[in-house]
């Protein structure tokens, strides 16, 4: 895990047994890592995106949503969903084109980190530019994987990237409006569809909001609208 | 609404369209501004709790509570409700009573604002001691009503007391763990579970968490566990 995730991801993961391996994003590898555990020990590599079982998994996702939109009798035109590595997005399109005609599903990135919206873009992968930074810390992947490109490149209707300034509004919005704690990586689509970024007026839109690891230190900074402020020591 | 309700509160009113009209909890009577404006007004006078159309429609969260518990095949011990005026747990206690055998519904209180226990404790309607302070700003009705008092004699099996540091610590866990936000009356039941005061242990118990209505100064002191600093001005 990156030494710099959240403290409540690592003391959570922690809590549930894990012996967790921290890495400097900026310096080490972590493919390199992963694999080195893995020789070593023998423990199974699962990778978070760049694989079939886990996007099948992330999909279930899209199959909840068709199925409460049409609980709600909601016929969705669009749905937006955050992105990474491309695994949740992958799966999410996978199920909503199979089970509604016409969806146009698109990926949402953090500034600095829109290697998917590019590489669709352009129809070849494409990497982020090495340096940049942004709230999301969900949503850093170097670039987007091969199985998921492959994927996401057939069924997306495209990427839309937001500003970390967008994506606190958008947390501000769930947590005042939706009673949501929602990470930064998590309020993307949501960010997308209120800044306007995505046109949703006259149509339905499907958000997914997804992942609640934010610290309670930059949740504080988030609601005072000052998130660029430094955690006390 | 008292004048030091949640700013959220109020605003969320106000931008529905209500004509919000403020009072000072300490020393105005708000029966009385209320039977004031409906005899001046012609409008309808809804009372919070004391009415029976209110407390019937609280109770399809007792109806909610037992299905959802009914599907995920739980079968419930007990189940405790945030309780101010006794509304809710009126209406939740005439659900569940009827619907789940020997089910033990608690009402929660804050400290300082336990008419509701007291009250059942003795068999009488008693009011609060005047001059208590609790962060629960939405519990602090001044005894029980008459027709809830007469449902929740007949049906609760008794009633808990939270400090406001059980309560801020049910906030931090709401936060952390479900990511959800609630106000501190809103968490009162879960206060009650986690703090020991209710037992339970080796015990299937429902629990409401009801109400978000908390401002962003008010949760990030919470979340920074220093709850009693002012806000600032």
């Amino acid at each position: 895990m990156p030494a710099d995730a959240p403290r409540t991801k690592l003391e959570g993961t922690r809590a549930l047994g894990a012996a967790v391996v921290t890495y400097d994003r900026a310096i080490d590898d972590r493919e390199a890592i992963g694999r080195e555990i893995a020789g070593r020990t023998g423990a199974v590599l699962i990778r978070p995106y760049d694989d079939a079982l886990i996007v099948a998994g992330q999909g279930t996702l899209g199959l909840e949503l068709a199925d409460q939109a049409a609980r709600l009798g909601a016929e969705l035109d669009a749905t937006l969903v955050c992105c990474g590595g491309g695994g949740l997005v992958a799966g999410c399109a996978l199920a909503l084109t199979h089970l509604i005609r016409g969806i146009a599903v698109h990926a949402v990135e953090p500034l600095g980190f829109d290697d998917t919206t590019r590489s669709l873009a352009v129809g070849r992968r494409l990497g982020n530019v090495p340096g940049s930074r942004s709230l999301c810390d969900a949503l850093l992947a170097p670039m987007p994987g091969e199985l998921t490109f492959a994927v996401n490149s057939r069924l997306l209707a495209g990427g839309l990237v937001v500003t970390d300034d967008e994506v606190t509004r958008a947390m501000r919005l769930a947590f005042r409006h939706l009673k949501l704690v929602v990470e930064p990586g998590g309020a993307v689509a949501l960010a997308a569809a209120l800044s306007g970024r995505f046109p949703a007026r006259d149509r339905t839109v499907g958000i997914v909001l997804s992942g609640g690891n934010v610290d309670a230190d930059l949740f504080a900074r988030v609601l005072a609208e000052d998130p660029s402020q430094p955690p006390d020591p």
